[in-house]
This record gives structure tokens, sequence and C-alpha cells, in this order.
């Protein structure tokens, strides 16, 4: 049995349920809000971040890039063809290094932002920084994310998909930190036609549906975030 | 042919020396200063850190996380039971969480702080930043280096090495960040016994030889930097 402690909104823990879902594992869902720093969740991991993976009795599985690993090491193998990890150490290191791109430089420049701001911000208590999103910081996203869909557009124009010829994690761990910020309609996809059809394909697949799905209180999706021909 | 782009105060550099040392790899070092942002060496890595790898005329292998799994596919199976990833996947997951842990967390809460106000801003010009050590930022850096010493010590005095019963690229990560901070003398080694004798085991390995040998103009090592017994 697979147990996933995540926040819907984050864009790592979206990641790792893309990963889940591609290898059609039956998880269990349990839902931590970080900024508690919940005594019993930090035991489970000491940064007190989510996503962590546990199978079973065994350890916990800490941080997306990790569970992206031992997600492939233990169910890769079973999916042939349709495996997301390139199988040539230069094509895995190509993969490897988009994935903490958008984790990382990404999130950090963008995804963060938004996400910490218009979304988390509801849900902190005011005594530990939520309440109103800080302009300023909105624009500094703003003004990032034009830059970053480029960059994706670049990609997927000059290969099938972001990491090669075929979809891989890089995909999953882009379209999981797009994912968060479409909700609140803050990607400018009119920006680059190339980004915007690859996150088509990526978003019309099953794995996708979960995400589609999910909501925050007080704040509805934006109009084009479930839309499949966005 | 192996060529290493790197500075020898970045700490993930450091990392990847170390492993690339471990794995007895014959490298050419290029020396880049990232935030001159070199427009060939922006070409090789568009996030425009060091270190990245390159053999042959293969393509770009970018980012400390993404060198050591390629280093393992590559080269790991010569290594026998010197192999620094360990073989089970739970155990695999534990060593990458605190690879991650020590290149991103401890990284940006403490290594950042202390290498960029105290070495790199004596290289960078004061037009981009350069200059005197912000000295409210060394405080902080001061302080959180106390809570990671500690669960370093943790660790180190609950299992053999870090991330379980045999050295892996876990320690050498630790290592590195903790080196660079060493030179100028800011590890509290009075503080955990477990971590010092942790870190005196990994510092007398003959891969330790090079980074203790690197010096910076005008700011002589801390009497302790190059000594194995200090």
């Amino acid at each position: 049995m697979l147990k996933l402690f995540h926040h819907p909104f984050s864009a790592a823990s979206r990641f790792a349920r893309l990963m889940l879902s591609e290898h059609d594992c039956k998880v269990e869902f349990v839902t931590e809000r970080p900024w508690e720093r919940r005594p019993d969740f930090l035991q489970i991991n000491p940064a007190g971040s989510v996503p962590v993976l546990v199978e079973n009795d065994g350890p916990p599985i800490a941080g997306a890039p990790v569970i992206m690993e031992y997600i492939d090491e233990t169910r890769g193998y079973a999916m042939g063809d349709r495996r997301l990890m390139p199988n040539h150490p230069e094509a895995r290191a190509e993969m490897r290094r988009l994935v903490l791109w958008f984790g990382q430089k990404f999130h950090e420049e963008v995804t963060h932002y938004f996400v910490h701001e218009r979304i988390f911000k509801l849900e902190i208590p005011s005594s530990r920084g939520g309440g109103a999103p800080d302009s300023q910081i909105l624009r500094a996203a703003r003004a990032n994310i034009r830059h970053h869909l480029r960059y994706i557009g670049w990609l997927a124009g000059s290969r099938d998909w972001l990491a090669g010829e075929r979809i891989s994690f890089a995909d999953l761990a882009a379209a999981a930190e797009l994912s968060a910020i479409d909700y609140i309609g803050e990607v400018p996809w009119d920006e680059d036609p190339h980004a915007t059809a690859w996150y088509a394909r990526v978003k019309s697949r099953p794995s996708f549906r979960g995400l589609l799905a999910d909501k925050v209180t007080g704040l509805p999706a934006s109009p084009t975030y479930a839309d499949l021909d966005f």
C-alpha cells in the first residue's frame, strides 16, 4: 500500500500524483499543510516539506525527485515502452536536468510566488504570514513566467516532448508546476503556441484528471483550468 | 575525456569533484564565474550554474545531483563494494533525500550565505553586487549552521555514515558544503563531537586533497582547513 503526504496545490505534490497515476499505483492520500509544522509529520520528514511517499511499513521517500527515482526503480521496468525514464544515461541526464529546472528554478522564480501569494495565504493564519497577496511579488512572477514559457516553447518546438522523443518525467514535472498556476489563470497561454500545444497534450492524459478536479475553497478555478481545448 | 565546468568555492562543484575523484576519473577543469553569465557557458547550461560535466562530445550533464546519477550509471558498477550508491531502492531514497537536503536546504540556509558574502563578493565587481559582507546575513548563517550541525551529529551518531552503513554520495554532498565554510573558519566544530568525528573521516580521504589545496586570493584558509587532526 502506498500513502502520499501532499498538498493539492503544492506543485511538487502534483508531480508526485502524476507519476503515481501514470504507473497505475493505488494510493491513499493524506493532506498536509506544511506551514503547520505538525510534529508527527516532522518525524517523517525533518524538512517539513511535501510530498512524502510511504510504501507499506517502509521508510519515508521524501521529495519529488527522490520519489521519481524510487517509482522508476520499483515500477519502471513494468512500464515497457511507456517508461518515463529514458534508456540512455545521457538522455536520463537531460531529463533529470529539466526535472530540477522545473522543481527548483521555475518553482522559485514563478510557481512559489503565485501559489504562495494567491492560494496558500488564503489558508495560512495571519499570525503566520497569511493574508492578502503582495502585488509586487505577483508582478515579478508575471514577468518571470514569460521567459520560462518561451523556454518551454523552445523545448517543445524542437523536440517531441520536453526531454526528447518520448514523454518522460520532465513533462510531468513541468506540467505540474504550470497546472497550479493555471488554476488561478496566471499562465499567459497566448504567448507561445508550442508551449500551449505541448501542455494541451499533457493535460489530456488520464493521469491529469485528479488535478483538474482540485478546488480551493472560496477561489474558483480559472475558466480554462479544466478545459482540454483551452 | 571528462571536462568539468566549476568554481573552486561552489559547494556543488566541490561535491562533483569529490565524486569524480572517488571514481578515479581523469578530469580537465574549467573555472567558471557564474555571475559573469558568459554567453558560451549559457549555451552549455541555460541555468548559468556550476557544476556542468561534459564527456567527450556528449551533451552537458548539468547540476550536481544529475552528475551523481550519471557517474553512478556509467561507472558505479565497476566500484564493486566501494560503490557510493546503496543497493536497495529504499536505501537509495534515503541517500538521495540527504543529497537534496545538503544541496538545497543546507546550501540555502547556510553555505550560500557564508560563501557568497565572504568569498564570492571579493571576486564579484561592485557593479554586480560585490563588496563587503553583510553582517546581518552572516549572523543568520551562524545561527542556522548550529541546527544543521546537530542534525549531522544525530545522523553520524546513529549510523556509521550519514545515509547508512557505508559511505555514500550523501557524505560527499555534506562534506562538500562544510568544506567551503571551513575555509573561512565558520564551522563551530566544538558543537557536536559526532559531526566533527564524521567530518574528520571524510576529510582524510584521498579524494579530498584537491579541495584542501584550494586558495582564495587575499583570504588565507582558516588554520584548521587543511589539518586532518583539526
